[in-house]
């Protein structure tokens, strides 16, 4: 016999695999309910121990956080129908549009979508951001997937991961100062600031180590929200004209819609007023 | 002020984030039911555009192969509780115990952090296969993940997953033996196969190209099984005996338990008999 | 022994139960997504057969229709949460409030309470309506849930069952028309049918049996809307005054809550601008 | 106009109607992962309150039981592919086959069927068994949908609710019997078996009230198990035979499957051992 084959010969290979098909049906439906906001949330798994050992600066390191934008914006041009994005720390959540009918609303398409183009984004990305330092190994990232039927919904959602990111934000920035430069240990700095409100931190910040909070870096204190925009974009083009024999070079103006990273409030109404368009029926 | 913060002031930090917390609320609960084997699949995205623009070699690129054998090795050594793992092409299948109890069984983490840990593995790990191809872009991955109530069922899935490769790799070897040695069309070669045979492939490879298609590779035949083994392994110690001054190397023969390859049939009963550990209750 | 029970004796009752208590685990969470409108539908199960054997008036039975209200009534009292019922034929959809936490919004709680409650309600009453016709066997209902996210979505979920109403009784009033009083067959009667418009079916109603479909009973129109309304009910009270000797009888105004069923349209915008507070945030 | 109907005249109506049927996709998939066993579990809803209102005598009403087994059995012929049920007090659990078909395998389909039939036949046989005790309102009954994977599962759930039955009839028979027979409050009787074990309290029956418990009706001990069973029925018949004129009567004996109460123990092996038709492979 020539390669007749261990799966039965001849004429056995179909046949033996169509024995074994019935093993698809035992994959569930997993379509999220129509008309509701999908978000994808994604966290670094084991990250304290990743920012220690690659380095990362405390308590914010500029590389990372760069880093991570990368990565959302990557996510945000090769998926579909992401309307915005919210960041900070190692987390970052993903908006899909309310009418999104991209792989047929599939939760599990959604997440490890989101989340492999995430973390392959990482590690290619990396050396553009940490240049002499070294990866040490391939980062795994935790994903969920929640729906929210109501604008009002959506926006409360995006208001606690940033509020999230205000108290952490305030918390580790006092926490830092204790640390590098008052010589605290960890667990001396922890018990200093144990029962603080936000009022007792900023005032710490202040009267210790000169530190108006409002001042430091809205990247720092608000995370960044990733939304589509139009610019103009003016690009050279050489054309040749009818009636000249030479081509010539003239700038032309583009409108392209490119993924622009934003640090500000997204709690009040301000941002939603200004950009209408996010939560627009039809988005 | 100083730092009184958009977010309300002084007490307003903590307040205003519980405010907002409701919307915790609105994540399912995606919790696997017990007693059952969880397999988690992933497949290349767009991996036919990704392997025409890195120039995989047709029908098999074995560093492509190895890639993701590598890929899926990391994950079963970073994640827990994975009884075995099977690919072929640009899919690879792992599946949890049937007992694991890890993330609770949330099925959206088994998902993410499989296909996270693989894809970043993919891009880290690149470079040691691929050599001087460099890689383009961050590629994604997509997964799904099934259960399987019995042994019976979860046998028949690896087994409905090796006919595939199976019936895929016999086609592909004759498709590109006709295009690449007979210079026929992708187009022609496939008129030419449409409605054969596993028999008449086999007599097309052997009477026009003098193959035995059962010579070819048994990793591009049957895939890549992936299980857990003990191997001893010799290493050299150097030791300080009581009654003597000098250190001295002495060779101890440690046991570890380590992710072996395999290229060998599981459609049959013969694997399931010499490895019954992976099916076993308490497994 | 006495009594010492084949569980285990003495101390073995409690254990042997707690050996086997893993089983509850296996109970999957059916949370209903909050701020959804939960809408729980019902049909009576081979109710063709059942009116057949029951001697149904056809097209409609008003005994029948006013038993499904009368059920449906029981239901809106005996559980908690529905806003509003709409009914026709042998169908019942029962509208829960978006926040309603009743049961902890568990999907299987409120289909089994629903058609428990109708199905015993439906033998229970059966004889209120149906006087000397005996019910010759317990009669079955199917269920299912459906979540709408938005006031919007649930008001095209009634409208969708409300035109299904209309459509079914127009084609119904004129079949049954074509078979009592034209003496057609049923399938001489569907095929008159085949292929006609509303209009068609309007014109046959007026040219051949004097009907102005529009004079039908709205009931049979427009099916049954119930919905919660404020009624002033005049009790007769028996008080003794402080400065009287006998008690005297005294007529007193007391507002209730009841269920009251309008036979109204409610496609249009008109029914909501009217009850507002059916669809009320905090209704 | 004749008849131009509310919903947009002429040829609007089935127009309008297709503009509502998005709604149908809000619908959830809810199939059950196919091989698994599927079990339905209903209770009586508030049968406390029920229970006294209908006077049921305590701790045990032989009429209440053999109601609800009647109802079970009612269930079980009229549903399809119901391989075992168990009931005891106030609940009753129905095991659908592996490998049923039936409606898809659809979780709310089986569930809502199920407590239906239930609740409609509760009224229908009520008379038959309760006779001069008015049934006061039509009772509710609440239900939920649980899968088992194996068979040892099943066997542990099974020997779950009969390990219950057991504590709970235990109990209940000395609490009542201190009750009814020794005079005390039931908030005394509660106390006196605060903290006793299964052997206390056979000791008080047996010393107090002379009675062993293992001679109660083993209906109350073990509640009721209701399977199929192939029964012989001799039934007369009239038939003519060929030479003789006169039609002759002839004693026939036919095999019908009936379901059949039990009231032994589920708990041990031989139950199963004696009946393997009920778990077999093919059932």
């Amino acid at each position: 016999g020539r390669g007749s084959g261990s799966a039965g010969g001849r004429r056995g290979l179909a046949m033996a695999k169509s024995k074994f098909e019935y093993v698809r049906d035992f994959e569930a439906d997993d379509t999220c309910l129509p008309d509701c906001w999908i978000v994808v949330r994604l966290d670094g798994r084991n990250f304290h121990r990743f920012s220690d050992q690659h380095e990362f600066k405390k308590p914010n390191d500029d590389r990372a956080l760069q880093l991570m934008t990368k990565c959302a914006q990557t996510v945000m041009q090769e998926l579909e129908d992401i309307a915005i994005a919210y960041g900070q720390s190692d987390e970052y959540s993903f908006v899909f549009k309310k009418k999104t009918r991209w792989f047929k609303r599939r939760a599990s398409k959604f997440m490890t979508h989101v989340v492999s183009q995430f973390a392959s984004s990482y590690v290619f990305y990396w050396k553009d951001y940490f240049k002499d330092q070294q990866l040490l190994y391939p980062p795994g990232f935790d994903g969920r997937i929640v729906l929210y039927p109501s604008n009002q919904n959506l926006k409360d959602y995006l208001s606690w991961r940033q509020a999230d990111c205000h108290i952490n934000n305030l918390y580790n920035t006092v926490f830092w100062m204790l640390v590098q430069r008052s010589g605290l240990t960890p667990v001396e700095a922890q018990d200093r600031l144990r029962g603080t409100l936000a009022g007792d931190k900023n005032e710490i910040l202040f009267s210790e180590f000169n530190i108006n909070y409002n001042n430091e870096p809205l990247m720092y204190r608000k995370g960044t929200v990733l939304i589509w925009q139009k610019v103009n974009e003016i690009i050279t083009k050489k054309i040749k004209l009818p009636n000249e024999a030479e081509e010539k070079e003239v700038e032309v103006t583009r409108t392209k819609t490119k993924v622009v990273p934003l640090h500000c409030d997204i709690i009040g109404d301000q941002f939603w007023e200004e950009y209408p368009e996010i939560l627009a029926e039809d988005s």
